[in-house]
């Protein structure tokens, strides 16, 4: 049976404006394994299933060794586990070791990544391994064949110029109709910043930005990807601007609707609601 | 002239996750009644005009009497002053009694049914009038002729055996496009469970599902029926898990476009503004 | 060993205002053994030793039977198994048939009782059984010898006749300073209306009444009796008016103070700290 | 360089059932230039650009002068600076003594209205100059010569006689589709009211009506606009109702949307991302 | 009998920081009134008797008469109605022109000022009429004989001068022992801004200052004057910073417990509960 | 002139259930200095006057350096500026580097700790920096020469052990009595965990307990020493549990108090209010 391997990252040492997304890992699971819900995915799959899913527990930052290869080794071992894996933040630096890992598994790899904001800073505040600047590490080092920003609504000319650097195809929030679909050729990163979503939604996040995508809107998109997704992110949620766990909540409806469909393109299978 | 009449059913014993929606009528009605708001329904209809609205008040349980039989007569005498009824919950085990009652006066019946789950399972937890299985309750009792369920998004395999013994009709949330329209052949009945909507509009229920339906939909739904609706509910309001009482304004807006829909069907006109 | 008995009873079917005190045990429930605290009491006793703390669940009321012969009979029941008894309300209109259970055990018997109000009405809007008139059912059926109110703050002069009927001796809260000890010579039944607290220490009740209790205030009420506390309640917490869950915390706390009081006052024990 | 001028008119004088709109210009102000936020708008105009936005601070209402006269005064002033003029009110009340300063610069004009109300009683609770009552006002003076109504979905026939008298040009919510463009001949107003939005985004109002806009419906329509926006008005926005300053954030994203277009509309520009 | 005569004053015209304290007058009287309190004060003074409470409204601020005028005429003319006089704010800037109408029928008048901050400034931000200064303009007019002011905790030299100046009595709120007792030779005005509470009771309020009395330690000051209290105000809430209503709560209680000491100490009794 | 400096010390990753204090130091910072506020301190001290506070900013953990020596090097340099030092955690595990670095300057130490814990766990879930152990190692290492726990309502038999095994001198909640004075006889170092107040003065702390201390039982305290208050810190403020920022605005209060006595009793002065 193939497993959906779950990894909490608990580091916001690169967070610019805020601190407090290391706290997010056990509150997503408090809400993925709450009896109000079910743990049943739309997308058919029951993470209630025996076997179906593996917890990894949280990555432990000792204050000793480098977080960053703290962070490449332990998605190393989960992703040695052979399922795909989804990673919970944490703030989005941590893509950029997730993604040393996932790439030396992957010789050919398209990142989907709802945002909004591009995170493509070459620095922020001098620090390159800002929460605003993995993608622009990732695509520097080729972690990525393709990398495919959705949602974005604050770009500026230094974004503009990394996408004509780095090749980036962009649909801002703006030009996101519903029922979009992505045009995919290889496996797949899903890469979830929570900010992508409205802040009606998603209040737990350090920049809240108005003007975002539904969660339906996401889930809608990512029920479209046929390509198999390896491994992805649910990154960002920032308890401490939370409202009454609202995010909490939807980060965790989206664990079981990514890492759904994580399992059904691992199987090779198509939506069974479609 | 028509009047609606609204009767509270202030009943949880049923609610297996988390009790308190038997305290939502009067915070309904508040909101319904407050200065801020006007009492006029979209639909063109106002409720403030003498003798549009006959309130019941709340049935009221004694701790002695059979609550499915106080729910029952209680409907029956509310529907015997000729006039549409519109019920306030309470959990959505009540539905089951309304119907009962209400089904004796209507020979046909649809039951559009909206909600993030199907309501179906055969008991929970032992209960057979759990508030998780309202729907097979009517449907074995053959209490309507049709039920139709909009919404939904936590539905797995005894839902789907209970989908194809009882002839269900379900349309998804990841399938409700704007502009919906059902097409309907009979008086209807209408059970709102809040928690159709997203948690963004409505956090107010105790479960919580992300990726639900925006109130302009639901309204929007309602406002395209051409059938009679004779009766309906509105039910699992439960005050403990609303903010700011976002969730109580949302069902007293509910009411209101509902309740005008109950009047305009009945007065065979069609949307004013339309 | 002695153990604590713990049962929920969640009624509030005598609410004359607001329910949603029937919300309450799980809550309390949940902050009792939460992760983030100790379960151990300021008393020295330990609730987290086997055997310390027996569970009893929740009184199921089905619509069907008398809800007050469930709950005599629950208590009989819970009574039997030989240790003090904690219940968790509800609403306040529980004590009544809780002590009709309590006194067929206790010959002797003083009720200490915190509160903002006296809840000593003949009857309250009609109803006998309502959640402001347990007290007055209580001293007319003689299910206790001795009535003292602590921290009332809304007396009237209907409740001063009743003083005078009954023979209670209050306490008001203007009148409660630091150091507060009870001269008391039977065995006490203990019962906490949450509203007793101050609404910025527990705002989670129908009714907040300003200028109330500390913790600290009853906790040390409570460290100071020496004759043995056979039974009592928590009762009236309303998750639907709590701010952050404040109020389960502090019924959790009290939970764990009353009850190890219960227990050490059963050993013939004095505080550990004093 | 083309400055976009901001001005606060922090009056709730004639708010007829909840005060507090005056708090809202330092709040709004406050997320605008907050660390977490860009201040760059989607439409490509950036507001930290040195030169592009002048903040005329606070109209200040002393007691003793006119108020109306002190706003007409205050815009005056700020319109000869030469740029489009943004307003933060305050409550809708505002909108007309804005216009008398607006129309004198302004022989051609079309207000874009934006509003879950029409705000066209002739008086409301016997004040004429009633947040309720301002497009009254402003069209029997005639100080605009079209006025479009959007968003609105409390309709009544007080409100149909006056669009009929006054040519009112209305899209209720009910009918605003994605998409919608408003077909513009003369030079435009845009009039906020942040009740216009769906509670769930903009909680932070004196009278919440569910079924409103999203942001992204709003930030769309206004990106749609190609004639000139000479001044508008971002009003109503209370913080006494507000949640975790939600609301307070969208309308610093609406000062950026709305004040952008007005910077491009007036460089005869479209927009960046069409 | 001797009523109360309550007066609305919702001005906040002159806050420095934050506006908002316009809208508490109607949001404290809907505490006042709400079904589920008793009207009842702890003085043995019932405000539900009919002919104790004289409710003036609020006055209204039409932007074009001078505040101060519409003020001092107000409340003479609630004066006029020949019992005590209990004004809700608006902010403390209104305790001046309240005092300029009082001091007319009062030769002899000592103010017991219960607040955070002494408002003592000459003026604040170039404003004289500041709320920071309400009580420089006081004493400079010589509309009062004795200041008395309690509960102070941000004490700074230029207050320090002031005191001095106008021979002000201070106790801090780190001298405020518990049953302080004030000794007082003439009739009284009170005026309690609520930020003289801890902010943990009154979080209302455009100021908070931690470390500050509990509403016990206010009740139990004002159960202890024996010299009639003529007039008096509560002012400051700021419904834009409460939490849950905490703070309009307060305010009621403390318009109960001020007004009923204000009818006891003109009727020359004592209190009932000593 | 004495200067206090301010060290920011934004380290979560010892803390066992739930991080997120990492996110304090700018939230208190920005209560600090907001606007609404005074900076003067009780005490006398105006942290407002240039040249008494001197920000040394956060810490910043790279993930490659020991946190440990960052912390110990970092309030090394701070502690050479010579005046003393308040640092904002982060955790309370962070007391034990800065200890190591304040003991080498100060060969007698007394620490004078406020909290709900004792902290003194010789490890917690294996870990020996945890959060709940700090004292153990202080101890140990012989980084005081006396500790004085002030507060704690969780203590257990480890802890009792420990407290004999240290020599530990303990005041529990229940014997904290108003007007508590600390015999002391050497310079003092004061480490207070928000905790130690109740829950409704300070709910942004991972692991609430009612029945603590008051700000102003706290303030009291710290003003009553006399000895040189030498270095300090204020610790476990964890936004994502705050309401409203109460809590961080009694951090703030704090440091003015605390970092105000630092000055003073460097100063070798009195209490100014004394």
């Amino acid at each position: 049976m193939i497993a959906l391997s779950l990894l909490g990252i608990p580091n916001d040492d690169n967070s610019s404006y805020l601190k407090g997304t290391a706290a997010a890992p056990p509150l997503i699971r408090r809400e993925l394994h709450c009896d109000a819900y079910s743990i049943r995915s739309e997308t058919g799959i029951d993470f209630g299933e025996a076997g179906r899913l593996i917890d990894c527990g949280d990555l432990h930052f000792d204050g000793v060794a480098d977080a960053w290869e703290v962070i490449e080794q332990g998605v190393g071992r989960a992703l040695a586990q052979g399922g795909p894996l989804l990673c919970l933040g944490g703030d989005h630096a941590i893509t950029h070791p997730i993604l040393r890992a996932v790439r030396r598994c992957q010789p050919r790899l398209t990142i989907v990544h709802i945002d909004a904001h591009a995170d493509l800073y070459d620095a922020y505040q001098g620090n390159p391994r800002s929460h605003a600047s993995p993608f622009a590490r990732i695509m520097e080092e080729g972690l990525a064949d393709r990398l495919i920003q959705v949602g974005l609504r604050t770009v500026n000319d230094e974004h503009r110029a990394q996408f004509e650097r780095f090749g980036v195809e962009v649909i801002e929030a703006a030009n996101w109709r519903d029922g979009l679909r992505l045009d995919l050729d290889t496996p797949v990163y899903v890469s979830i910043d929570l900010d992508g979503l409205d802040p009606a939604y998603a209040p737990g996040v350090s920049h809240r930005e108005p003007g975002g995508a539904s969660p339906r809107q996401v889930i809608d998109l990512l029920h479209g990807i046929r390509q198999p997704i390896v491994a992805g992110d649910i990154v960002e949620y920032n308890p401490s601007c939370d409202i009454s766990n609202l995010t909490a909540l939807v980060a965790a409806k989206l664990v079981k609707e990514l890492g759904g469909m994580m399992i059904k393109t691992a199987l090779g299978g198509t939506r069974a609601a479609a």
